[in-house]
């Protein structure tokens, strides 16, 4: 899978991409992720890439020019399966969306960054326009980071334990039941007792109940 | 406003951190951000913050002792208004949620790694849970930086243009109209003539009525 980043700010993703678990998988050959300065792309001698909105809005707008330069170059070179856009108005990342994602084989996302984006591109280059929740951001580069985050930790590989991935939340809608590791008991504080039994049968029967009621109380929706 | 960030690891929140908006906030003395290594609260010569899980679930779980040790150590100092777990099964963020902690003096947001914290520090010592998306992460250090993100641009001098915060997507429960700029003619893709006519009342009513528009099509759950 290849990941291309366009973005005014690539400093910003350089330690979430460079640490962890995208690293390894990057060094692993399961991904590549390629950031593109999009002043790269400027026609401007001062690498600018944004201008006034039409129509005396406050705020800067993102170029046409530059961002459709840069799009079409990488079209040149290979087919994407999604040219995503960031922004909050697109349609909820949720689990599912990461899964679907994750089975891509090329992707390009656009963070933007500002007002956000001349409106022309979204509508003749963007395919896809993925908000990360119902919140604003100073730009796209963070929800571009999670999205990445989502989607390369689901390839097969990435992260050690597979078992692991498969039992996390939302994968079967549910969310996880409570975990606890050593002491037992820290400061008076202690852990169910069911889960020191040793009866595995029993402990499975019991997290799986836990699940069913945490989510009920916490997110009824989910059901 | 103060934030501690509790994380097993820090460097993946260095750069969202040290640019930009965020890096003007902390440069300008809006905003102090630290970062924690729960490494150093350890008892451990191999600094080790995780054991297994009782009961025999796949994965590692951070342990009670670091965690506590950290929390008591900054509350010693300072009074808290929330002390924050980034979580799939938390309450949704939301610009709400953003808009109200934007107003606190002093957080600490702890980051769970691997599969989760002890689940008794989560009933012992959080206030609050916090869930950025039905979407598993890495890690919580990304939910961390939206949610420092999302709450320092709102502090005022935090963007340049208070007027910009103002008109961002939900502040109002409403998606932003489409924004333009130059040129006005880009490969024969063109600006609605309404935004070059310079009438500000028609060009008022016409961005209001597309952003109605837009939210009733794409997020009729808004209103």
């Amino acid at each position: 899978m290849r990941i291309d980043i366009i973005t005014v700010l690539p400093q910003i993703l350089e330690s979430p991409l460079g640490h962890s678990i995208l690293k390894r998988a990057q060094d692993n050959g399961l991904v590549e992720i390629v950031l593109h300065d999009l002043r790269d792309y400027s026609l401007n001698k001062h690498r600018k890439v944004d201008d006034y909105p039409f129509g005396g809005t406050a705020g800067m707008v993102m170029q046409c020019e530059p961002i459709d330069k840069a799009i079409s170059l990488l079209k040149e070179q290979r087919q994407y399966d999604e040219i995503i856009y960031t922004s909050p108005d697109g349609e909820t990342f949720k689990q599912a969306t990461a899964n679907e994602l994750s089975l891509a084989q090329n992707l390009i996302i656009l963070c933007g960054h500002y007002k956000g984006i001349d409106y022309r591109i979204r509508e003749h280059l963007i395919t896809r326009e993925i908000s990360i929740g119902d919140y604003v951001l100073t730009g796209g580069e963070l929800a571009a980071a999670i999205i990445t985050d989502a989607i390369v930790r689901l390839i097969p590989g990435a992260i050690g334990d597979e078992q692991s991935a498969l039992s996390d939340s939302f994968q079967d809608n549910l969310l996880a039941p409570p975990i606890y590791t050593r002491p037992a008991n820290y400061k008076g504080w202690e852990v169910p007792e069911i889960l020191l039994s040793g009866h595995q049968a029993k402990i499975q029967e019991w997290e799986l109940q836990q699940a069913i009621d945490r989510t009920k109380r916490l997110r009824p929706d989910l059901e």
